[in-house]
């Protein structure tokens, strides 16, 4: 917003929303072009390939949604549970809004990618490995500091916990996708409780993982 | 096996093949003639379309794995959780011989098509629906059984727990396409306990969720 739109921009939002949309392989060039505003002739000016401009695309998108997940996992006015809680309900959000936008769950642009060119095109599958490592960094940030405040218990602070947070979040997109119903997100946060080894019916997500281990909070 | 391979069987495996490792976008039906050692002319006289083929594809796929689902879901000389656990080490131990056959972890076929395809083609995302659907009952009736012996408590014997259970199973073929490491699921057997309500570190699978509760076991 409020920088002038260029050619280059235009083609990256353009592949993004038709990619999303239709898939990889059910998108050329010439829509992507047509979509914006862009002569064909000029593609080439700026991407040397399709799976350059789709590079282009997975980095657009997680540059923006890092930003979001830093934010919203570094927020250190929430508790750390709390902080992932809120990262949890903003993609189901996205989901949401998403289909009341286009009347479809869509799903995630990078997870539906991940599937679809795993295996098919290496430089795509290498640039969204590292995007997911990073998900899965940050995710293991928060559960580090869930463990600070007596949260989760230690041996769940691990990469392979927070791995299996965002799979069980990967996981319930794919139902939600094949459904068209954002309803199937209702559990995921007692389910990701579950994971981290805390019973749902014993915390409120920002209370402690006893309560006979309970602290003075912050005010 | 033992029976002759007409030209529909020969398309169907070809295509299954074919649609396994590219995708359903990234595959013609000149393609799978050809390796089906059909005549392209001959194709649609068996398939009215690309599409009906897929559809066929997730028919004989499900037919298979369903037998391999009710066979390991079923098995009343096993303890109900160890049913399960035989069922997603079945899933993993597929992802692992496919590697090896293919240098490369493919994934779920029917959740490959599942992200290609919602939102791209109703009637075969309808139909995944219904495989999905019936995947999720069959768990569920495994965690009935498991309640039963009082394996898990029975707020945990939902049909969105059961989805829970395969989504976290998706989840983590997604990252093991995607990492082509299918070591991503070393943990998932104890995720899959914690999304039971059951603390793994108390339980062999096939025991009681608490010791203390123990019963008399078949012998």
């Amino acid at each position: 917003m409020g920088r002038t739109s260029t050619g280059k921009d235009r083609l990256v939002d353009a592949a993004h929303e038709l990619i999303y949309t239709h898939g990889y392989g059910g998108v050329g060039v010439a829509d992507i072009c047509a979509r914006a505003g862009v002569l064909k002739g000029s593609f080439y000016h700026f991407f040397a390939s399709k799976q350059a401009l789709a590079l282009a695309v997975v980095d657009a998108y997680w540059c923006r949604q890092r930003d979001e997940w830093v934010q919203l996992l570094g927020d250190e006015k929430q508790p750390p549970l709390q902080r992932l809680r809120n990262l949890l309900a903003a993609n189901v959000a996205a989901q949401v809004l998403d289909k009341c936008a286009t009347g479809s769950v869509r799903g995630c642009l990078l997870g539906n990618l991940a599937l679809e060119l795993s295996g098919q095109d290496q430089p795509v599958q290498s640039r969204l490995d590292e995007v997911f490592v990073e998900q899965i960094r940050l995710v293991y940030g928060v559960l580090v500091a869930a463990v600070d405040v007596d949260a989760i218990r230690p041996e769940f602070a691990t990469l392979a916990t927070a791995r299996a947070v965002l799979a069980q979040l990967e996981g319930l997109v794919l139902f939600a996708k094949l459904t068209n119903d954002p309803a199937v997100f209702d559990d995921l946060w007692p389910q990701t409780l579950r994971l981290l080894g805390v019973a749902a019916d014993t915390t409120d997500a920002s209370g402690p993982r006893r309560r006979a281990s309970a602290r003075p909070r912050r005010a």
